[in-house]
């Protein structure tokens, strides 16, 4: 009998305890100290409040009091809490985790060092890891569009399970997969990385271009705004290969599941792109913040998060000024309530093209 | 005065007016022997019946028994033709080109040709031009994110211009920038056409995801089917990738404006994806045509185009059988009428990613 633990028992987590029980695991599911309400109510009734979904009869709930219990003897621990998450559950954790075990993360996120470097989720849970534990574990992460209800639901879901520690995921591989979950494995940690995190600033906005649309008004001939939200859509991923290639990482990485894949299914909804259409819209971040009080956007966390890294790099002269166009405007956005005004032409300078500004003959 | 002439009056060719127009040019807009009631319309009360829209006031509706004097000392030809039309064109235009003019293509599709290889439009069209005109004319073609009816709405689009004679494109650019058209230049043509090619056959699958789901029924929880779409879509711009390397273009236009940005605005309506919906909701091929009878699916007629050049290559040893499973599987389901029924686990063979079916410990 093999032992799952899943610590966070929000949407994502939970998701994943449905392949894995499936397989015919024992799964535990622990929630966080802000999933109190959760784990209630899968003792009451075995329905997940959030998911509105029967849980599986192999899954176990544990109150975060009991994560001691929860963790002992799992072969896999499955980070599922969101990116503000990642330190509480270093701490959670660490104390409980034993040599050997696999931490799989499908937090998505990353952070800037004090040394102005951007730093993947499983680097910052390892560094928040006890001494004495944390080079006696596995690190491993899950890539690609995987909305929660679905995989839940058992629809087909084709992810990326990623690690430096390649002999690790064909175990993880064969824990998890289901005739609906379709893993491929990648040592490409970097890449997916930032893939998987800088999905949600760039859904948030190619979600823009649904609020300006909304603002401009009635168009006699019906016209969307669907050009608009393309091009913030391949800038996104032209500015995500930036990175990628300035990190290590893959390209292949960026035009496949982890990059062009979830970035096309964050787009097709969640609370990055509703952000998106109020800040369209014409509504100042902080309106539009006070609007969706309480709730995670991942996407803006994420922009401040990685803001300060980018910041150092450019003015270490390692990352040139202009490479990411889209993400300093998101950055002024968010933290200067500016409006939503693109310079397009500032797009795409990174790339073999001649940009419209700067062309000769012009 | 600058004179632009665009050949084929669909909604495509009549979007392109509106920047052109907009800076003060000439602008003859010519139909084909299919456009007649659509001339008459733009003669009649001036709105073109397809766009919705009325027409600049600085273009000329021209029947197609007038291109020669349509043509006469244009300094570019726009070919707005679908891509069914383009040797209707070469014989239509070849007998009244000029010496210089610049030929900038903005229909989209591969041939494959008698050797095997695959062809890109603009080459099909110079081919099929007479000998003595041919080699005195240039060639250039647009690729990006471009739905007509926002572009003739005056709409942020943002494209590239291609061509092998790098030379044309600062001044294609001046005589068709806008404010709200953006124009990029590359000297890419094989990696652009590869992209706006293929980005018909792979939005025709992300379609069936919505059929898919259809066919399933309702789930309690209200499920969607985004997860199968991303993994598609994700497959869909990898193996235009496959190709686009074998045929020597860059990966960077792969992950921008003419790869990622095209194939994501084809998702989002148009006639691919209500075929698409059909197939994956299971009707057959041969019905599901039947339903939208008239209409020309650019994505099937591209399946069908390319495919024997795929063959050929495959057979010569050129190109990996297993390359591209999802375009193998898009012509199985328009041939053979067979049953969309995806093996998830075929996909992404190409990538540094360790598929499921193969990898040790399963």
């Amino acid at each position: 009998m093999t032992i799952i633990t899943v610590v966070g028992a929000g949407v994502m987590g939970t998701a994943l305890t449905f392949p894995a029980a499936d397989n015919g695991h024992e799964v535990r599911l622990v929630g966080t100290h802000l999933d109190e309400e959760i784990i209630a109510g899968c003792r009451r009734d075995r329905v997940h409040p959030r998911l509105r979904r029967t849980i599986h009869e192999r899954v176990t709930p544990f109150s975060h009091t009991e994560i001691a219990t929860a963790l002992h003897d799992a072969e896999v621990v499955v980070l599922g809490v969101n990116s503000r998450g990642v330190h509480w559950a270093a701490q959670a954790i660490g104390p409980h985790v034993q040599p050997g075990q696999t931490i799989l993360m499908v937090t998505k996120g990353l952070e800037s060092t004090v040394e102005g470097e951007l730093q993947v989720l499983p680097d910052v849970l390892r560094a928040h890891l006890p001494a004495a534990i944390r080079d006696r574990l596995q690190y491993a992460a899950i890539g690609g569009p995987s909305i929660a209800g679905e995989l839940a639901a058992r629809r087909h879901t084709s992810v990326v399970f990623v690690s430096r520690s390649a002999e690790v995921l064909p175990r993880l591989r064969a824990l998890f997969s289901t005739p609906y979950y379709h893993i491929w494995t990648s040592d490409d940690l970097i890449g997916v990385e930032l893939c998987v995190a800088l999905k949600n600033p760039y859904a948030l906005a190619v979600g823009l271009a649904a609020g300006v649309l909304e603002k401009q008004g009635n168009d006699p001939a019906n016209a969307q705004n669907h050009n608009y939200a393309a091009a913030i859509f391949a800038q996104g991923l032209a500015e995500t290969a930036v990175l990628v290639q300035h990190m290590g990482g893959r390209m292949e990485t960026v035009y496949s599941l982890p990059g062009a894949g979830d970035l096309f299914v964050t787009t097709q909804g969640g609370r990055n792109s509703r952000m998106g259409l109020r800040l369209g819209k014409g509504l100042p971040f902080s309106d539009a913040g006070e609007e969706m009080s309480g709730e995670t956007i991942e996407g803006v966390d994420a922009v401040i998060a990685i803001m300060p890294a980018i910041e150092s790099m450019i003015a270490r002269g390692v990352l040139a000024a202009d490479a990411l166009p889209l993400l300093r405007e998101l950055h002024q956005i968010i933290t200067r309530n500016t409006a939503v005004a693109f310079d397009f032409n500032r797009f795409f300078s990174k790339l073999p093209f001649a940009p419209p500004e700067t062309a000769p003959g012009d």
